[in-house]
């Protein structure tokens, strides 16, 4: 066995995939967001327009923010020094939970160090609380929730993206009186398009099953007080456990799940990613809580981030680009051909001062990659003008260049 | 299918077993460790003396630990706002890295949310990397170890804790050209043992196994510059994978594995839970950062820490408690009954300011109840005094108390 050359195999398929990441290398600006420093591989440094950072209000730079975190690092420290239940808990981490339940209209919410983790220890854990399980997944759910439902180990069937035909038909062919789990996302974060939550729950109802969505791309951005889309559309109620994300649109980090006190209480005490694992520093479960709240009353925000949505799908599209049908505050461009899309973005950056980020296979299917733009309520009018100047001259020497390379 | 009647039936269960955790709600007084705020049940906050924290060296309220936070989020604001990949790779992670790179004298590192999703990520990579892989996995192996052996979907097979000749029984057993990895602990947490990393890389150079070792209650606090166990003992150079926390003796969160570069490099491009999640806050990176640089150099401090816990094993054991046998700073008080030990915890709670989490079956054997003391160089020998006599009052009450309620 070579070890060495195993290493190396795995590298050069991923390379071979065009799916080799290099990582850039960016210092934010706070008070500047979307600006921001880009250290280049030779390591001169330059400021940069970030079009793809997924803190989408820009809450990360906001004054309340990062004062409650720095007011928890004095009163406080550094770190929670221990596990939820061994010295870990702090006020801190008790109030964050309760704004947490309050936002979703539940009896409680529980915290973990991710949204990642809320996903798949709180999936896998189910599995363990309701044994002969049946998961029903959308196809297209994110990496921790697939991650959650195969650490679950029990029966699945995944349903056609957003296909409720399809979903009722799998649910039917089930044993009625199994317990069954759908899982679903509200906001599907590569191509902005929405989850049929009504029609879900309406199935659920029917077929006596729990409802899971994850609202990761849409808490603090949809609904009067930032609940997601479930809030939106007046069905919080209906869903059995709501996770989402700490750092996101709140501008932190940390997941969570949001549900009825026993779901909360057995997942609590049940779930290993959740037991055996340091508590989040108080100081983001305050700088958290800080944003949470502030999201709650700060509607405003909300609807300016509609408008710069909109207003860029519409520039982009009146310029010619191919923008994808997208019903949310996230405006993919297709561009179709992973080096083009790769050649396009490092242009951007090298010759534009713009920093997105090329999104290939297998993140999307091929033929399918594209720029993902996520336009925050600070990104101004000179800034599309900008992009929108930038795009034309790329996209033509892009394309360019290919056509020389394929001819 | 009565999902409400399931939910209460788990917890029941885990109450049942003796494991339902109550978290107390604490806030540390910065500059005051161990002395921390605790909130009773009815509201009234006391001062108390945290006798369990893993914040081993007291970092989380080193000035330059905290002042390095600040100044992180002063210039780049709270989250990181993207993964790694988009948008959230920024100069403070950067450097973590390398600073992980040197403490462990590999040429790589890798940040992870966690070091339970460090070990979790990766040993599951691994079973994607390497087809074929055989684990060989201790037998008191941390719960993010095991939830990545099984991650893995590979065969496994589990060694008698730190029993040489039996994980030798085993590798012989196998066949020779199967790729084979060794995982195993440097300091096992609730006993103070310490895994046999010799004899265990002996074993790996005879059967061409790769060695993963996780470090987690070792790192900040073992070796010259506080590499761990194994640059103690002079054989970092000989694990292939040494996996790490911030959020333990470093005082803040996170957690990271260091090999050389093609593995990480492998392992940064296929880990799922290292890919599809938000980085580290910036201002996490920067105080990891600072306190790993911190203690590269501060060996006296390692060295009060050793004196501390060695002192207190001696005077426990001279005032007649049952000191489990312990190499480490971690210092076993057996109770051998879960009720006991929850009641006697109870009561220096209460009674006493002193705050110990009761650790019970299933973290520990049942029988083997006990109290995990974790002396830092922070606690006084006052609070030694106080210690001992209040235990000297609540082993005498709480037995008491079992007689009478038993008789
Ligand atoms: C749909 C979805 N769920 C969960 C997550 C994980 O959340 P977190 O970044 O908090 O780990 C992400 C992205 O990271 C996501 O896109
Ligand atoms: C041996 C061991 N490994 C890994 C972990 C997880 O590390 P972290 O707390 O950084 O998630 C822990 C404890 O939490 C542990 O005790």
């Amino acid at each position: 066995m070579d070890y060495q050359n195993a290493f190396e195999a795995a590298v050069r398929r991923v390379k071979a995939e065009g799916r080799y990441r290099v990582f850039a290398d960016l210092l934010r600006r706070k008070g500047e967001f979307p600006v921001a420093r880009w250290r280049a591989p030779d390591g001169q440094v330059k400021d940069v327009t970030v079009w793809c950072s997924n803190d989408y209000l820009g809450m990360g730079q906001l004054p309340c923010v990062v004062e409650s975190m720095k007011k928890a690092i004095d009163d406080v420290g550094s770190g929670a020094g221990g596990t939820r239940n061994i010295s870990g808990t702090t006020h801190y981490h008790v109030e964050l939970e309760r704004s947490l339940a309050d936002l979703h209209d539940k009896e409680a919410a529980l915290l973990f160090t991710s949204g990642y983790i809320a996903n798949e220890a709180t999936l896998s854990t189910l599995g363990k609380i309701l044994p002969g399980l049946i998961i029903f997944s959308d196809e297209l759910n994110h990496a921790s929730m697939i991650a959650g439902v195969n650490g679950a180990r029990c029966e699945k069937h995944v349903w056609r993206h957003n296909d409720v035909a399809h979903l009722e038909e799998l649910l039917a062919a089930a044993p009625k009186d199994a317990p069954k789990l759908i899982a679903f996302e509200s906001v599907y974060s590569m191509d902005g398009d929405i989850g049929p939550i009504k029609a879900v729950c309406d199935l659920a109802d029917t077929y006596n099953a729990l409802t899971y969505i994850d609202e990761v791309h849409a808490v603090g951005l949809y609904g009067l007080r930032g609940g997601g889309i479930a809030e939106r559309e007046g069905l919080m109620h209906r869903i059995d456990i709501i996770e989402g994300t700490l750092g996101k649109a709140y501008g932190v980090m940390g997941g969570y799940v949001a549900a009825n006190e026993i779901v909360i209480d057995a997942i609590r005490s049940l779930a290993s990613g959740f037991i055996f694992t340091t508590a989040l520093p108080p100081a983001l479960a305050a700088g958290a809580r800080a944003s949470v709240e502030y999201l709650k009353s700060a509607h405003e925000l909300r609807e300016k981030h509609q408008e710069r949505a909109a207003t860029l799908k519409l520039r982009l599209a009146e310029a010619g680009f191919p923008v994808m049908p997208s019903v949310t505050h996230i405006v993919p461009v297709q561009v179709g051909d992973p080096v083009l899309c790769k050649r396009m973005t490092d242009m951007l950056l090298d010759d534009h001062g713009i920093y997105v980020q090329p999104i290939n296979y297998p993140t999307v299917p091929k033929g399918t990659e594209r720029l993902r733009l996520t336009p925050t309520p600070l990104h101004t009018d000179a800034m599309f003008d900008a992009l929108i100047e930038a795009l034309r001259d790329v996209w033509q020497r892009a394309s360019q260049q290919d056509l020389a390379v394929k001819g």
